[in-house]
């Protein structure tokens, strides 16, 4: 089982710029991957996968896109590559689920016949829920249960600020929540321009930033290197 | 029908300071509150309930809390005057739900037999749905659907921050996310420490900050005084 989850897709040098390296790892010889453009939500899904097509084609990557496709789950079921892009996690899974393409995508990965490249809600949905997402709900998904490809849960875009004046609760403190309410779900905090490299059961983490560990009432940081699982 | 639906609870001035002539007004002479606790998740009840029992002493008002009922239901049945804390929006909604309290709830705000309090979470519920909360999906509630008590969404602690170096959408960008999905459901963006008194149909906005409306790709804002309904 091969995945790359990212923290996030854009940076300085460009869309998908700072992950090319590791896309190309990944796609490990693969020349054509099925984009999932569902997360989109303010921007339509063709300009989404033409922007990702653009990012893909100096890798040598050809991009099909899900919601061009005549025949979706067979288009799933024929992929060998999924990337799974960013935007908002509870549309992404409401159309993965309303279109039945969660177990197909599971199954596909974890039988090893397809890798697994994914950013923000992207990442968000190959843990087992999305209930350590940071979007807003704006459409019920129908249940919040993932894809369960990775032990633990991620929260992209990790930070902790603390902003004057604002009133509601920090990152640290959501995540306590999450912790709180499910005391043995370990959640890594992935900053900006972080990934984690899945290749069985070995993660391994990737990036500038200290990732932070959550784990009941235990915080605990990481930097780049092997990424033990917490227990 | 008669609520006050606040954006927050803290203020320079201490707990729930900034509101209390508000609270006093919606009162109109009730000296028994009944406190729902259920958005408290990295706090326990007890302690939870507490604060807002010393908040309310000056007032004149004695709080009860739910989560202290034998019968809860018949407690939610015999109560005038509602407060519903903050803390996090789906774990509220899941407890109530769990404990048959919405429509009970919603029933006597609807009636008239008793007054709605609300902040953060607590104003988040007395809308159509949750779908504009920003708390984390920590726990899944069972749908989103809530008390349906004004015919718009409000979106509590409401400001539009960029972030240097954060590349997760703003809240401007996670609201156009719903707008653009729900098109025709008007969003109140409430800035701390403003308000909304509701009575009846009529909507007056109270505090120093202009709050902002969200209609389909319309957005625009109002300061205090009448509230008109956007369409």
């Amino acid at each position: 089982m091969d995945l790359l989850l990212l923290s996030n897709s854009t940076s300085d040098d460009g869309y998908l710029v700072h992950a090319a390296s590791a896309i190309t790892e990944l796609a490990d010889g693969r020349t054509r991957a099925l984009f999932v453009p569902y997360a989109g939500v303010t921007r339509d899904w063709d300009s989404y996968a033409e922007q990702v097509r653009e990012a893909f084609a100096p890798i040598g990557i050809a991009v099909d896109s899900l919601h061009q496709q005549a025949d979706p789950v067979a288009a799933a079921n024929a992929a060998t590559l999924f990337v799974v892009g960013g935007g908002n996690t509870f549309r992404l899974l409401q159309v993965l689920r309303q279109q039945g393409l969660l177990d197909v995508i599971a199954g596909r990965v974890r039988s090893g016949d397809a890798r697994y490249i994914g950013w923000s809600a992207g990442s968000n949905l190959a843990t087992p829920t999305i209930r350590t997402t940071n979007d807003m709900p704006v459409v019920d998904p129908g249940g919040f249960d993932a894809l369960n490809l990775v032990p633990f849960q991620i929260n992209p875009h990790y930070y902790n600020l603390e902003i004057e004046g604002f009133r509601g609760e920090t990152r640290d403190q959501r995540l306590a929540e999450f912790t709180t309410l499910s005391p043995d779900t370990p959640v890594l905090g992935l900053p900006e321009g972080d990934w984690v490299r899945v290749s069985g059961n070995r993660y391994t983490l990737h990036g500038e930033h200290a990732a932070r560990w959550f784990l009941g009432a235990r915080t605990w940081d990481v930097t780049a290197g092997p990424l033990a699982q917490p227990a």
